[in-house]
């Protein structure tokens, strides 16, 4: 009895659109039912996908548009002239309420530009974080900022840390997530200023999860933490970096099994259970990078995907409506700022007689003392 | 008839000293010959280990210390206190002239810190970086830095990258290496402003080797570049999730080969390949991390090494002994600060009206104007 959903997509965003969009939406039907879905974009191009896919065009309907966002567009040029681009039309959904999410393969730059600009950010947040999941040894982590926010006070690592612990409660379903802040070693005195007064406000922020404290680049495949928390440009470099050297090994790997007649046999033999490796590294399976802190559910899909790694993208979107990821985000962003306005959150480092602020929390300059 | 090379050790330093840089010295012997140790340490601990190798007690001597830098001690405090540590008596070793140059398995922060101060920076290098080669899926790549700088400004970043160039070029024997500035996008648009400006400047300063622009993070393991320049947070961060996503991967590999009757006989058939990858993907033969820009060889070798790894930093410092690389970098810097003096290098965005400096390389607030 529950009502149905509804999906905007942007039907023209990434390196095989629409094609993938269809098949990816197709595939998502039968992972997540009761979804309809709305596709933004050039009919003509649409329709006869449609058409071969009878099920799924039951329940969608096309919103024609022929502008669209293309790949190397600035975010600034993107926002001003991309008024009517499959893109900006799919955000504008999700803002009147027409759609719950929305997922696009295409421009990360312009998509975050659009949805910060359309969407707003949510109370207490004060930037939204590119957020994602991947393997590792114990299982699953999340990290964020991947790139929103290529400089971070301690005010946003906070944040993000809120942001991070949140989503591996409500959507990963651990009860009590640990929290990392990344840094170049475990003592205090190493790294960024604003590291050091993020995990100094950490340390006595009621987090919905355990602060861990701070964690180096080796800890993020195995899994140390449940959520990594970093600013933009280091989450970015550190994912991309994990993802080259898997390839890496991959390759590696390939040409191993391949240096002699006995290693080719014994490749023959490890088949299957190299399948099932195969299957847990599959990049496919952790695609669909996420907006967090926005007033409106916004996934990222990888360009180059295809309809699998498609439809895992709609699925995470579906996850973070159905398990209410944004109302969580708005009571613990409540909770923690009520708390600290009535003075039961300190940071260590905090001066005594630092003035009360608006913020929910205390901005990098503050904290920092 | 080439004269013998006198190498400083600090006995003391990493998890297993002396005994492992006494085996190592001990390793080193036969792959790099014409070498003397002096062992700076506690002699009563050394002398007996010195005492079953009598082809390395032959070429050794032994400066007797008591003191020695702990693990955990600050830089500051290492500095002031530690001036009789078997640490810093190495290095001044170095300074003196005694020695070539000095190899350390010990507390990172303090040899950089001891390093600076006594054996200073070369012309023309404001701050000296922490450089390390790896393996790629194109062969080695260097990069820089790896920690020693958490903040860089643009003249910084330039600066690595000349020292990362003449080091493939002297050391690793590349003619024109390449050179590429890690971000977070190949567009000129994205990443900090420094990275932005050393770009700039990078387009036209005479490398030794060839600038390629900017590199993302999956660039770092596939090789892209030769050289890999960037900031000591965001390398360290780089290079220590690199390592443990091998390990990530490495593990995957044995539990998939355990995990059927078939997989373990396949290993069994592919064992000798796979003897071969894990020899090229060891990483005692990447241990060895070269402290550039100092008037003086400095090597810092992984605290938890073994002796075939120690061995390999102490050929690593020979290398760059033999080679001349400090040299090369002083003729480099000159070159290049030359022909700024003679208005042959401008960068694209530098103000025609720039008023002549002393620095060989416009600092970051000119070159970002």
């Amino acid at each position: 009895m529950s009502a149905r959903l509804s999906i905007a997509l942007d039907a023209m965003g990434g390196d095989h659109a629409p094609d993938v969009v269809v098949a990816g939406a197709d595939m998502a039907r039968l992972r997540c039912p009761e979804i309809d879905y709305i596709f933004f974009g050039d009919e003509q191009r649409i329709k006869p996908l449609l058409a071969n896919l009878p099920d799924l065009a039951r329940i969608s309907t096309i919103h024609h548009t022929p502008d669209a966002i293309s790949n190397d567009a600035k975010p600034a040029v993107a926002l001003r002239g991309g008024r009517n681009s499959s893109m900006r039309l799919a955000i504008d959904a999700v803002a009147q309420g027409k759609a719950a999410c929305i997922v696009s393969a295409g421009n990360t730059g312009a998509l975050m530009a659009m949805a910060k600009f359309v969407l707003k950010t949510l109370p207490g947040i004060d930037r939204p974080a590119i957020a994602s999941f991947f393997p590792t040894l114990r299982g699953e982590s999340v990290m964020l900022d991947l790139g929103a926010n290529i400089e971070c006070d301690s005010r946003n690592l906070v944040e993000f840390a809120v942001m991070g612990s949140v989503f591996s409660r409500t959507v990963l379903g651990l009860m009590e997530p640990t929290v990392g802040l990344l840094n170049i070693g475990a003592e205090e005195v190493k790294g960024h200023e604003s590291i050091k007064a993020a995990a100094a406000q950490l340390r006595v922020t009621p987090l919905p999860g355990k602060f861990h404290g701070f964690i180096e680049g080796n800890d993020i495949p195995y899994g140390t933490v449940d959520v990594v928390v970093t600013d933009g440009f280091t989450g970015n470099v550190a994912l991309k970096t994990a993802e080259g050297t898997a390839k890496l090994y991959s390759e590696f790997l390939r040409r191993t099994f391949q240096s002699s007649i006995l290693a080719r046999l014994g490749y023959l033999l490890a088949r299957n259970a190299f399948g099932k490796l195969r299957k847990r590294m599959d990049p496919r399976r952790y695609n669909g990078a996420m907006f967090l802190g926005l007033q409106g559910v916004c996934v990222k899909s990888h360009g180059g995907t295809d309809p699998t790694g498609f439809a895992n993208a709609i699925c995470v979107a579906v996850d973070l409506v159905t398990r209410g990821f944004n109302d969580t985000i708005k009571t613990e962003m409540a909770r923690i700022g009520d708390l600290i306005a009535a003075g039961a959150v300190v940071p260590d480092s905090a001066p005594q007689e630092a003035p009360a602020s608006d913020s929910p929390l205390p901005d990098s300059k503050a904290a920092a003392l």
